[in-house]
């Protein structure tokens, strides 16, 4: 089943979108928005998907063409971000690239971050930032909307709470990260609002793609309509799975709680990266300096996993752009 | 004017409720939630107001008795909830009692981490935790919450923005903390939700004791009914009017985003300690060793702040409790 959110209000609409996401339909009698229908999962997703199969066989009425420039994030306002950095290579790349010790524990406790949700972006909204000399990024990542979960709920249980799949691009700006990691606090500043790829998905719809509580599909990035890499999901080191029960120790996640995998990473270096800052740490340990810029205003990132050649997600296509000091 | 939000649903129902905390009225045909009321805080606030002058001449119909044990958190669910560190006294304690370097630009820049804001808890609410080993502490604070800050807002413009005080018991896992520090990514599973007092109150409540973007009042603190200390807001190194620009240097802020202010702390040594972790770090330099423990399951905090020996935001008294693993 997919489902997106298009723009209106805070929450977005729900709508049911069809599996080759060419049509939509709204679904207002079952949810008037995805957090909603996520709070009641086990009632409205039975009904969410007796119109999705209507929708699939060309049997919905009022269906409409499904346009993924109208949708917003599926929660565009969600109860909680939580970010992960579960693919080891990365992080390895990064220390080794910018000779900083390793993370106690990497291999064995997840990394994951607290990040801001109440303003989660559009796959196809322009990025707005204030200053093109933070170091502009993007970040591929993979992520999963989750029902209620209880407090030190295990990954074997947490499995069951996987209710959707997302995609993401996690907007970083690389030269506030370093200092805001110095504090010990953790990223504030260097992680504005992240974007989402127009639909999200069930878990059935990747077939054996979904594996271990991970996401066994390359992620196609370009930059400015040039391949930047196409790293394949399956590399995690720890499934969502783990994840959630990590970000569930100490606290119950609300129902609509998106977890992040953080940047796909392979250690197979012709698969490229999922963004700049490893692609420049390779750089500094393959010739001793990095020699690509960070992101303009004006660049755009394009990132799509598809499945079996043909859409899953939609495509995130987005631009960074100047923040207008004066917007509210 | 003061406000509270009962209990009911996810985001509780928004209350005006008199000075002296006695009574209360319900505003729907105004806005049915704090969240709505923030949200249109200009056309919402007159009206409130005009209640509030009712309520406290005794003249308000349909008011009934306040019960703070049926507040929940004045935002149950807020959009987000960013937690600075603003009194640098705590942090130099630390600092010197742990041997931790200085973080890096900590009397220029303020410290600020992204909380969890989904699952906020009510004064009287019971804290659940997982682990009576996790070091369990409380934080003693004060915090603001906001109308919708554009990015890149500067402090001064910040000012005209806080619309609400509120009192914070930041909850917090003292044996988790370190190593989510060593890793750079903050804290997670160290700060599970916060709780607050029973009412937010709007900044000309506190008279000359609102001054320079701080609470100059003592934050009166027990802990199962023997005082702990009582720190003055006055002696923050940042304003909440820094706080709100530091927050929203690379991001819009929606209304309802509520900014905390870190451990009140002081420097005088009589005045008591707003958290366990600053006494500990106080006997290590002292005494060469901590002896004050953390708190068990059943231990109770208190925390309140008077203004000319009257009730302000009422009082936190809360219980830790073993959270039950069957829990949803």
């Amino acid at each position: 089943m997919k489902l997106a959110s298009l723009k209106l209000g805070k929450d977005g609409q729900l709508v049911v979108v069809s599996r080759d996401l060419e049509r939509a339909v709204a679904v207002p009698s079952i949810a008037a928005t995805m957090l909603d229908a996520v709070e009641r999962w086990s009632v409205c997703a039975p009904k969410l998907l007796e119109i999705y199969e209507r929708l699939n066989a060309g049997a919905a009425a009022d269906s409409f063409a499904f346009d993924s420039r109208q949708a917003a994030a599926p929660l565009p306002r969600a109860p909680q971000w939580c970010d992960g950095s579960a693919f080891l290579n990365h992080g390895r790349l990064m220390e080794t690239a910018f000779k900083v010790p390793p993370v106690p524990d990497f291999d064995t406790i997840p990394l994951m971050y607290q990040g801001a949700s109440d303003d989660l972006l559009g796959a196809h909204d322009d990025v707005p930032l204030p200053d093109e000399a933070d170091g502009i990024d993007f970040e591929g990542e993979f992520g999963v909307i989750i029902d209620a979960v209880p407090m030190a709920c295990t990954a074997e249980a947490a499995r069951a709470h996987i209710i959707l799949l997302v995609q993401i691009n996690d907007v970083s700006l690389r030269t506030l990260g370093p200092r805001e990691m110095k504090t010990g606090f953790g990223f504030l500043q260097a992680k504005p609002s992240s974007a989402f790829a127009p639909v999200a998905v069930t878990p059935d719809e990747l077939g054996a793609a979904w594996e271990s509580s991970r996401v066994h599909l390359d992620l196609e990035i370009s930059w400015n309509g040039a391949w930047f890499g196409h790293p394949n999901g399956s590399e995690m080191n720890f499934g969502f799975d783990q994840l959630i029960a990590h970000a569930a120790r100490t606290r119950r996640l609300s129902a609509g709680t998106v977890i992040g995998s953080g940047t796909v990473s392979n250690a197979e270096r012709s698969r490229g990266s999922g963004c700049i800052a490893e692609r420049r740490a390779i750089e500094v340990i393959e010739q001793g300096a990095p020699s690509t810029p960070f992101m303009k205003y004006g660049d755009r990132v394009r990132m799509e996993a598809l499945l079996d050649g043909k859409p899953l997600f939609g495509a995130i296509d987005q631009c960074m752009v100047p923040a207008n000091a004066n917007q509210e």
